[in-house]
């Protein structure tokens, strides 16, 4: 039997924890036999003097196991998990489930709702009149038998363990160390049964991950835990500098993500879709290389096949294809604000963070779980990084229902621009390839 | 107004926090709005990080100020009170506070019980039987007045911020930080009021400061904080790498201050006792340097008036003169077992920790606070460091209730010797002074 005291100081002095110390740890705070004041004392230990690849592993995969892990061997297939450290602007998934699913290959996308600059993917489906999201394990299953792409909210209890500690970390400042994020993300995502994992490190200004070196190390030590899981992983270290598209919001989001569909999609992003969905399409063998993978996807946005399979997934799951069709018809703001440079130059940067900040200052993004959503509200930039703006031109524009919020964002959009006098060189948007 | 969560952030990243966001944390706890799995965060991010001098100093203030700050201004004289940071064998209060009380220099002394080895100095005061600790404020003063000398249990309020972070801190390992344990510690003897401090650092293999290093460290920041609270404050570093004296246990202990008194003190506690009341006389002002000081104090013993003042110390507080000068028939043991050496050589080290250990097996010290003590147990040792020793010869006595912890106490004992051919040098008794 072991006493958390020793464990809490065999980790503050570097210790390396076995399976059974780990498994009192996690089972114990688990099930409430070892208090909070303990488990956090642990986890500011391990920020410190951090976690092993193997303390790692094991730490993930007692989380996994502390709850449902999905069994998705009913759905024919390769099924392969793409996940998102999350970003501002942020709409590939919409883009690539159905281009994936186009192709064949099934998507199953457990999703959450999300905390922070706008909602989780599960919150901009619903933007869909009649999507419902809450649907039956069986029909997931049955769904994506038929059409290859299926999206829900998480209904099966995936790691609480995870839940209880993350809730803890985000109550006392640890939730900025990497073994700690790995092993919450990799968690959830191998309790979610997919046979292959897709992970996008998102780097940069409005990134968790500010440096490439934090990004490396995230990617690498997801890789590591994939791995030592018997799971296809490969993750991709994708720039956040700036905002990935044009549209930060989320029906704003939706519609770019229907735009990038009918082939009218921002560079930066459809580099991010392509890039990740090469990936995907290899590991689910339905490409021999990256070049047949790019044409293969670059073939389901022109021949139209990407956003007949969109279409045609919303509708089973409740949604209308005239929604889809008719989609700038959703939106409900009472002002509609041009963001007008006070400065000129090149923009040398547009600070990603600040810009989904502005999104939450309108309503469309929580600060806590219970927090309701304005799906409408967001903002779409007009110029990007590199381009030319004169004083006076419009740089942006602000979907808002409050006028002293729209005021608010608009300050927040204007500081969160830089400019220079010569044109700065772009950041390509695929860093890294990590596998 | 802040949030706890920054503050934890904060120290994380090694900041340094103002008095204001140090009185957030201290009173947010202490009243339990800030909960203890934050605080818990917060104080290994301290252990770690630590907390520089200011840091130290304002929260030794504040949780000074968490409850009563006892006033002794109806006492005249200058008050000095002594604290150890604990040692095995360490009856230094029992035999300094009558000679120093016997130069006319006032004594207040508040003690606790003990845990670790044997009980606090209350506890071993309890031996004497119709002895009162907890006695009342006005009572202790008029004692202080009238005999120079009292020693009262803790009935006030004193620094209950601490009490509570201590609780914590031990339940969480964040006991060994230097800056926590100065704070700690001067809470407390700024909140008893007395005048100048005068602290005993122990040091080695018995004390919980293993090196000088950590010692001086810790001696250094506790003088820094009794500096900047106004107060004469001196710390001497003191030699614990073998059990103070020859007796380890409550009783044992008594009866060896008893005999300090009357003359017959083993050199090195007798060395720590004049050590420390040198510092203490001249803080006092009753005594112009060492000289002066060292020789009052001896002619306090060779007089037979830190005796006598022992002895009147003892009826003023209820016991007996008589217990005092028959003190061998206070201790009540079934077993005296001698312990004999299955090794020949110089004694080379004696670990100290161990024969306290020795002792707590017997029954002598306590484990959790509510335990009880059997105040008659112990150890008296025969030989010391330096001594040389043959097979079967006599190194130690035990003095036990129970024949199994008997049997373990020698294990123990046997096992803390370590023997060589030469003669090892003994290490002075006082290591450093730092004022």
């Amino acid at each position: 039997m072991y006493r958390m005291y020793d464990l809490i100081e065999k980790k503050k002095r570097k210790g390396v924890l076995d399976e059974e110390e780990l498994r009192f740890i996690v089972n114990g705070f688990t099930d409430g036999s070892v208090p909070d004041y303990q488990m956090s004392a642990f986890l500011m230990a391990v920020y410190f003097n951090g976690l092993n690849e193997k303390e790692t592993f094991t730490l993930t995969m007692l989380m996994r196991d502390s709850g449902d892990v999905m069994d998705l061997s009913a759905i024919s297939g390769v099924k392969v998990d793409k996940h998102s450290t999350g970003g501002v602007g942020d709409k590939v998934t919409l883009v690539l489930a159905p281009m994936i699913a186009s192709l064949g290959i099934p998507m199953t996308k457990m999703s959450g709702r999300g905390l922070g600059h706008t909602g989780g993917t599960i919150d901009k489906l619903e933007a869909f009149p009649g999507f419902q999201t809450s649907i039956s394990e069986e029909e997931f299953i049955q769904n994506v038998n038929r059409y290859k792409i299926a999206v829900a909210g998480q209904t099966k209890n995936l790691a609480p363990a995870d839940k209880k500690i993350y809730a803890l970390r985000d109550a006392t400042a640890c939730v900025d160390e990497i073994s700690l994020i790995a092993s919450s993300i990799m968690s959830k995502k191998l309790a979610s049964g997919a046979d292959g994992i897709c992970l996008d490190v998102k780097v940069g200004s409005g990134a968790f991950m500010k440096t490439i070196k934090d990004a490396q190390k995230l990617a690498e030590t997801m890789v590591d835990i994939g791995k030592r899981a018997n799971k296809q992983t490969v993750a991709l270290l994708t720039n956040m500098d700036e905002p990935l598209g044009n549209c930060v919001g989320n029906i704003l989001e939706v519609m770019e993500a229907v735009e990038s569909l009918q082939g009218r999609g921002p560079k930066d992003l459809m580099e991010v879709v392509f890039a990740l969905g090469t990936q995907m399409l290899m590991m689910a063998g339905a490409a021999q290389d990256a070049k047949e993978a790019e044409d293969k996807l670059k073939n389901t946005i022109s021949d139209g096949s990407a956003y007949e399979k969109f279409c045609c997934f919303i509708e089973a799951q409740g949604g209308h294809r005239s929604d889809v069709e008719h989609i700038d018809s959703l939106q409900k703001v009472s002002f509609v604000q041009k963001v007008k440079s006070t400065n000129e130059g090149y923009l040398s940067h547009i600070n990603a963070e600040r810009i989904g900040h502005a999104s939450v200052v309108l309503g469309g993004g929580r600060a806590k779980k219970e927090d309701d959503i304005d799906l409408s509200v967001g903002v779409r930039l007009l110029k990007k990084v590199a381009d030319p703006v004169k004083i006076g031109e419009k740089i942006a524009v602000i979907y808002g229902n409050d006028e002293e919020k729209v005021r608010l964002a608009e300050k927040e959009i204007l500081e969160s621009c830089e400019f220079s006098d010569s044109c700065p060189e772009k950041i390509p948007m695929v860093l890294e390839i990590i596998k």
